[in-house]
C-alpha cells in the first residue's frame, strides 16, 4: 500500500469520525505485512455515540484476550446506547487487543506482546506497540474519564472489583475513587504504587485523566454473577460523569464497594517449583496468616509429600490461582486488606 | 540403545514387581528418541500396593492432561496407602498420559493425541499409542476393577459425576454400577452407546472389567469441593470393592448419588459460529427445553446482536462451557435427565 | 463427549438425510479434540438436492484447499440449483477437506496431511484420514456418478482440463471419457496409470463409478476464463448423466475437447536443484523437445550463470510451475501430447 | 566471534571494496546467532561494476523475498555487464533480504519483519533491522540514483509500473518523474504521499536521492512479459542517468509510460470478512465505479450469497489480490486514474 | 502428479538401474507434498558400482541424521571406488534419512519419525515409513551383506565399534561376526537380543543378510581418529566378502577388535530428573562398579548437592551423554563387558 | 500484578540483600507474562557471599545457555565458599540467561536474543533486554571485578582460555591481563578490539572494571579436563583479588598462561557453502597457512568432490567447529598467534 500520509506519523486509521453526533460503528485499521497479504491490515471495532456537549469518557476491554466479562458487557453496551439518552461522547473498544481477543489469549499470536506491558508504544513497532501508541496519543487526549476492563485472564480467578493507584494529588485520587465507588464492585482495591510502568491505567493517569481498571473474574469463562455487576457498573460510572441521566445506588446485595489495598509482597505467594497447585480455600474468603494457603503437588514423584503454602498476611482472598499447573514463579495467591481511609 | 528383547513386543519397561508385596513407587519407561537424545525415555511414575490375596483394582488419572482432582486423589492416596489397611492389591497411575499432565494440557506435545481416542494402541506407533497399548494389554489383565479419574479440562466445566456406559450384559451392567453408587459422586451419568470407541473405559469393559469413568469437575484447576467427592469416593470403592474394610455410605450433603443419562443429541448444543460464549445458568441448575442456554456474542461486529441458543432439552445442566472463546462445532451446554430405572 | 454408538465405526456423523427430497444445506461432522475443546467437532458443509428417481452424483471441490474454481462453482450451484429442474439426487461438498480450505492451503494445519493421498482412509486415523473413510466407504457408495474439482494450487498452473485414468475396462473407459467431453473442458487428460494409489478418483473407479478429476488453473487464485469453463461444465455433467434436462454443447470458442495424455517422465522436468524459475513459455503453449524451457537462477551466487532446462519431450505446455522458488525435486514442466484414439 | 571494532557501529562487513575498478562479486556479512552457531554470519551478495568517474546507481531487489521480476533481471546484469561499456558505478544488490528472498516469502523466517518497513533500521536491532541500517546510513551515502525492484508478491497482482512520490521539491519531481520515464514501464504510479513511512524509497528521497520503486508483477512467480520489460528498465535507465551509453527509447507495444495515480482511498476495496475473492475484471481493465470489482464467497455455508463488492473509483485496475483466500481487512483491488500533468 | 503405475506399490522410484555395469550416481526420489509444491519430490543421491558376477553389500549412513563419520566415509567411497577393482556389486547410500541428514538432526522435520525405529515400513505412511519400506521390501532383497554406519549423534558418545545382535542361527552368527572382525574397529559389541525391533539392523537379519551396525563416534561431528577406522573398515569389509581383493590386516594400533557385550540394565544409568550432567571419566576408561560416574547438577537451586551417580556395573564405558544437558530418563553412561567366547 | 513502584524503572525484584554478611542464597525475580499466568515471573538464582570489607567480584555463567564448564563450577563454588574463608563480597549467577540454560541452548525460547548481543540492555524491552540492563545498570555499579564465564557452545570447540580485550587504557590493560594471568587457563587472548560491541564484557570495560572472559571448551557438555582448569582458576582469581588467602601458582602441566591473539580475519575460515564440515587438525594443534584446514562434503551429489579449506594464518587451532552440519558464512576455524609482548 502507497506510504501514508499522516503527519502525526501513527499508521493506524481511524474509519470513523469521533465528532460526528448519533452512534457510529467503525474501525480503527492497523497496517500488519502477513506473508500472504503485503499490504494487509487489521480492523478494530470502535463505537462512538455522541450527543450535545457532555464529557468524553473512553471504555475499553479486550487489553488482555481472554478477558471476557468486560468484552460482552461493552458489547452490548454498544447496541443498547442510544445517543439520546446521553449528554455528551461514549467511545467503546469491546475488544482492543483484537487478535488477542480472536485466539483466545492473553496475548496475540502476532508479536507475543502484553499490550499493557506496551504503552505508551511505538508508531514504528509491533502491532501492540503501534496500537498502544495510538490510544495513548491520540484517544487519551479526547478523554475526560477513562476505564479498562480486565479480569483474570487463565491464569487467575479475581474477587469482582475496581481498580485504581493510590494517586499522589488528592483531587485526582478523589475523582477516580468517586468513579470506582460509583462502579460499585463488590471491592475496590487501591493499589500502593504510584508509577505503574508500562500499562493503559498509568497512560491515562499520566495525562491527568481519572481512570480506572478492574478485574471483574477470571478463568477465561463468562462468570454470570460478575457480568450482572458489570453491566450495572458501566452505567453507574456513565451516570455518575454525568453522561447519562440518574444516580448510582448501592448494590442491594452488598451495598456500597470495600476499599481495600494490597500494602507489601507479603500479601503475595509465588510458588518455589513446578507443579501442581491445590488451593485451600475459596476466592473471597477471608483468610489468616500462619494457615495453609494451599499445597503444591509433583506428579513426577509420588512419593514426595506436598509443599505446604502458608499464607504470610491476613485478608481477604483476593486472587487464587486459574489454573492448577503452575510454573516456578508464578503467584497463586494474592491477598487484599481493608485500607485506612 | 540396543533393541530390547521382549516378547510381547511392548518397547515400555515396567521399573516395578507387580506380584512383590508392600508399596513400591516404580516407573513404566516408555522409550522416545529426541533429537537431542536418541535413546532418550519417559518415566511415567506408578505405584503398587499389595497384601495378601484380595482382588486387584487399577487407579488412573491425568489420561487427558489438564484435569486434576484425579491427580491430587491418587497422588495423596499414593502415599496415604499402608500395605497392612489392604487385602489385594491397588495399582495406581497418578498422571497416566504424563507428558500432557507436564504440560498442563489435554494432549501431549509430543504426538499431540488424545490419549483416551488411542485404545487399543499400537506397540510401534506414536507415544500415545505405545502406552496405551501397554496399558490395555498388560495392565488391564491384571485387573479386576478398574476406574479411571477424568475432569472437564480446558474445555468444560462438569457436574461432579461418574460415568460408565449402558452394557448389554446386565450382570456387568449391576456390578459397575454399583461400583459407581459406592463411589457416591453427586451424579452418575450411565452413557448408552455400547461401543464408546477408542477410551480406556471401553477397553476395561471389552476386557469384562468391571469400569468406571468419571468427570470430576473441569477448567483445568482443582476444584476443592470436588477433591472432598474424590477423595471420599475412591477410598468408597476400595470399601466396596472388598480391598479396603468399611462399607461406603451415603454422603451426608446429598446422600444417594442420582442416576442420570444422556438420551439423545437433543441434550447437546453445539455453536453455529466462532464467537464469545456467555452462559445463561450456573452448572448444576435443572433447566427447561426452550429457553435460553446462553448467547454467542462477536466481537468481529459489535452492531451484530448475539445468537441466543436455546435448550433443545430439559434437565441437569450437566456440561457448560469452560472457556468463553469457542471454535464452530465445539459444544458448549449438555444437559442430563433422571435414568428411568 | 460420551462414546457415539456407531455400527459402522467411522466416528463422522452426517447432520442431513440423503433419503430426503428438496433441498438441503447440512454438515458433516467430525470429532477433533482440541486442547481447548475435548469434545469438539469440525463441521464440513454438505448441500443434498434431490427429486424423483434419477441418478446420484457427487461433485466435490477443496479436496485441496487451495484450489479455488471448483469450490466457487459449487458454492454458486448450491445455491442455484432448484430440486424442480432436476431428477435424481446431487451431492455437494463444496470444501471438503475443510480445514484446509478455510486455511488455503493444500494441507490442513490439523494433520498435515494430503487428503488426496488418504484414500480408503482410516475410521481411527487422523483427521484427514477418518475424512477419507467417511466418503470412500459411505458417501461412494450412494454415488451413480462423481466429480473431483481440482486446479494445480500455489505450487502449479494448469492448462484448464478434465482427468481420468485410462481403465482397463473399455466400458467404464467409455463411460468417463463420456463424461469428460460432457464437461468439455479445452483438454482431457487421459492418464495411463491403471492403479492411481491413494486419491478419490481413483477410490470412486475401483467402486466402478465413473469419476472425474480435473486441473482448473492454479496459482491459488480464481481464474475468471477457467471459472466459467468449470461453470458451464458441471451443468453440462449434469445434463450428460440426466439428472438435468438438456444436452451440452461444444464450447463456442475452442469446440469439442482435445484429448491428451502424458505417456511417460520425459514430459516431466524436475529441478535439480533450489533456485529461482524462469519459464520460457506461457501456459498452454506448443513447445518442442530440444528447446529451452526455462532457467534456474541462483541468488546465493550472482556470478553463477542459470540453469538452462530443457524439454526432453514435445507437445503442450500443460503445467507449468506455480510459484518463482523451488525446492531440489519440484517438477516445473509437464507436457501433455495428443492421444491416439 | 570477537567483537569486531567498528567505528560507525555497524555489525555488517563488506567483503567487497566499493571504490576498486572493474567488475567484483562480493559479500555484506551480517552477523545472525543461531543456536547451532552463536558466531553464524549470513552473506548477502553484492555485485560492483565501476568504470571510470560517472555517476553510481545502486539497483536492488529482494526487499521482499517473493518478488522475481527484479531478482531474474539483477542476477542477469550482474554477469552481463561488462566494465567497458560504463562510466561511473553499478552497484547491484539481486536479492537484499536475502533469508527471505531464499524462503520464498515477503518476511524472512528469522525475525518475520516487513524489511520495507524497516527504515532507517538500527545496527543493534534484529536482522532487518541491521541490514536496513546498513543500506541506508552506508550504500545509500555512496549513491547518486537508487532502483528498488518490487512485484506484488504472493498477495498481490499488479500491473507493470514503476513507482514514486509526489515530491514537495519540484527538481526532485522532475529527476525522479524522468527516471521513470526512462525506465519505461507500461504505467507511472506517481503516489501522492510526501512522508512514505520507513521505506527504501522513502530513505532515499529524504537523502534527496533520484529513486524510483516499481510494482513488475505479482502472484509470486516470473511473467515472462514483465521480466522483458524489466530487462530493458533498468538497461533504460542506465543509459539516462549515463552510466551506459545510448537513448531509452519508447516500447514498441506501449510507446510512452502512462503516467497516473492513486488519488485516495474510494481506490482501494478492503475486504469486510474472511473469505474467498472472485475478481470481476482481469489486471489492467479499465473499470467503472459502482460496477461489481468481485464477490466474496463464504465455504462455511453454501446457502449464504456472496457478497458483491462494488468499484468505488472507476479507472484502471492496477492491483488485484494475487490469492482467492483472503482475510478482514485485506485490500483486494487498487485503482490508478490519470494523473493531471 | 498423476498416480505412477507401480505393481508393488511402493511409490518411490529409483533413477538409476541397479543391473548396469559400471558407476552410477542416482537417486531414490520419493513423492513428498508440500503446501507449495504439491507433486514434489525428494531425491535421496544413491550410488551403484557394478562389475562381474560378485556378491551385492548396501552400505549405508545418513539412517540418523547426525552421524556423521558414516556419511563422509561413503561420500569419499562413492567417488574413490573404481568400477575396475571390484567383482560384484556396492550398493551406496551416503545419506539415507536425506531431510534429517540435511537438517543435521537425528531425525527429520518431516515427520519427526526416528528413522531406524520405522522397519519394516508402510508404502502408504509418512516420509520415514516410505522410505524404509523402500529399502527393506527393494533394497535388501538385492543383498549379500549390509552394513549400517551409525555414530552416536547429538545425545551420546560412544566408543568406535561395530554392533550386532547375538543371533540365534550359528552359522548366521559367525558370519556376521567374522565382518565385524573384517571391519576391525577397536570393539565389537554383540547385543543379546534377539529381537531388536524396527531398526535396519534387525530387517536385515529377519531377511538372513549378514549384517553390521556401528557406533563410530558421537557428539554430532567428525571425530578424525574414527573417520580414520571407518575408512579402513569399510574397505576391509569389501576385501572381506570377495567384493575387493585383498586381505584385511589386524589395526597396527589395537590389533584385533575387541569383543564385547552389554549383557544387562545394569550397564545403563538413566537420570532420574532433569539437570546437567558431569562425567567422572573419559570415554572409553574402564570404571568400577560402586565407583561414582558422574554428577547431576541443579541450576535452579544453587543451594542443593549434586546427586552423584554410581555405576552398577564393571567395564569399559562404551557410551557418555553427548550433551550435559538432560532430561529425566536420558541415558548417561553405558558400560559394555568382555563377552564370554 | 499490581505495577510495582520502582524508581529507576528496573522490574527486575532482587530477593536478596546484597550488603548482609554471610552467605544467602536469592534470586532475580523477573516479571514474564505467559498466556496461562499473565503475572508470572522467572527466577534467577545468584548468590551472595560477604565477609568484612574487602573488594566485590561478580561471576557469572550461562551468559549462554548451552555453554557448561562455567555453570558446574560456579554451582560448585556456591555450595563451597564459607563466608570465613573470604574478606570482601563474591556475587555468583551460576547461570544467568537461565531460560536458555534451562533449554540447553544458546539462546532462550523466550525471545530468541542473545542474551551477549543485549548489553547495556532495555528495561522496557524482552526479557533479555530487561535482565541485560539490570545487569548493567544494577550489579556492575557494585563490582571491583568481574567475570563472564563462557565455552563454546553447540557451534564451537575452543581450546580452554580467558579472554580480554586489548584496552587503550594502560592500566586498565594491566590489571585485566594480571586476572588472566592469575586465572591460569592454558592460553590467554587478547582481542585487539577495543569496542566490543553489546557483550558483558565490553559493558564491564566500559565501567573500568577489571573484566575477564573466557572459553573453557565447548560442544555442550562438561569438559572433564577444562573443568578442573576452571574451578582451580576462579580460586586462583579469588586469591589474586585478596578475597581470598593464598597465591595463584602456575599449573603443574603447562606453567603459565600463553598469551596470545587473533590479529585480523586471515585467521578465521567462514565456510562459502552449506555442508558437512571435516576438520584435519585436532583443537589446540599448531598449524600452518596454506595447509589443509578441513574439507566440505556435500551430501546432495556425492559426485562432487569436497571443498578442500586452507588455513590463511599460521598457528594455534584455537577454535573449531563444533558440529558437523554447518550453513554458509559459519566460521569453522579461527587461529591464535601469539602475542608480542
Amino acid at each position: 500500500m502507497p506510504g501514508t500520509s499522516d503527519v502525526s506519523h501513527s499508521p493506524v486509521i481511524a474509519e470513523i469520525d469521533f465528532e460526528k453526533p448519533g452512534k457510529q460503528f467503525g474501525a480503527l485499521r492497523v497496517p500488519q505485512s502477513r506473508n500472504d497479504s503485503g499490504w494487509g491490515t487489521i480492523s478494530i471495532p470502535i463505537v462512538v455515540v455522541k450527543n450535545g456537549k457532555g464529557p468524553t469518557i473512553l471504555f475499553t476491554a479486550g487489553n488482555h484476550g481472554d478477558e471476557y466479562e468486560g468484552q460482552v458487557t461493552l458489547l452490548n453496551l454498544s447496541r443498547a446506547l442510544d445517543p439520546q439518552e446521553i449528554e455528551g461522547r461514549v467511545i467503546i473498544i469491546p475488544a482492543m487487543h483484537f487478535p488477542a481477543a480472536l485466539n483466545g489469549t492473553r496475548m496475540s499470536p502476532i508479536d507475543g506482546k502484553d499490550f499493557n506491558r506496551s504503552f505508551p508504544g511505538n508508531p514504528r513497532g509491533t502491532f501492540a506497540e503501534v496500537l498502544a501508541h495510538y490510544v495513548d496519543s491520540r484517544l487519551l487526549p479526547l478523554c475526560d474519564f477513562q476505564m479498562d476492563l480486565h479480569s483474570g485472564g487463565h491464569g487467575m480467578d479475581v474477587y469482582c472489583c475496581t481498580a485504581l493507584h493510590d494517586l499522589d494529588d488528592p483531587a485526582m485520587m478523589r475523582r477516580s475513587l468517586d468513579m470506582a465507588n460509583a462502579f460499585n464492585a463488590p471491592v475496590t482495591i487501591v493499589l500502593k504504587e504510584v508509577n505503574a510502568g508500562p500499562t493503559l491505567l498509568a497512560a491515562a493517569e499520566k495525562r491527568k485523566i481519572p481512570a480506572l481498571s478492574s478485574e471483574l473474574g477470571g478463568r477465561a469463562y463468562v462468570n454470570i454473577d460478575n457480568l450482572e455487576v458489570t453491566e450495572r457498573g458501566v452505567r453507574n460510572v456513565l451516570k455518575h460523569v454525568g453522561i447519562m441521566k440518574g444516580t448510582p445506588a448501592p448494590h442491594p446485595r452488598y451495598g456500597k464497594s470495600r476499599v481495600m489495598t494490597v500494602p507489601d509482597f507479603n500479601c503475595y505467594i509465588f510458588v518455589p517449583r513446578a507443579g501442581l497447585f491445590q488451593p485451600a480455600d475459596h476466592l473471597g474468603a477471608m483468610v489468616t496468616a500462619g494457615r495453609p494457603a494451599g499445597w503444591l503437588h509433583f506428579i513426577e514423584d509420588p512419593s514426595a509429600p506436598p509443599i505446604e503454602l502458608t499464607y504470610k498476611a491476613s485478608g481477604l482472598l483476593w486472587c487464587t490461582r486459574g489454573e492448577a499447573r503452575v510454573q516456578t514463579g508464578d503467584p497463586v495467591v494474592v491477598i487484599a486488606q481493608d485500607r485506612a481511609s
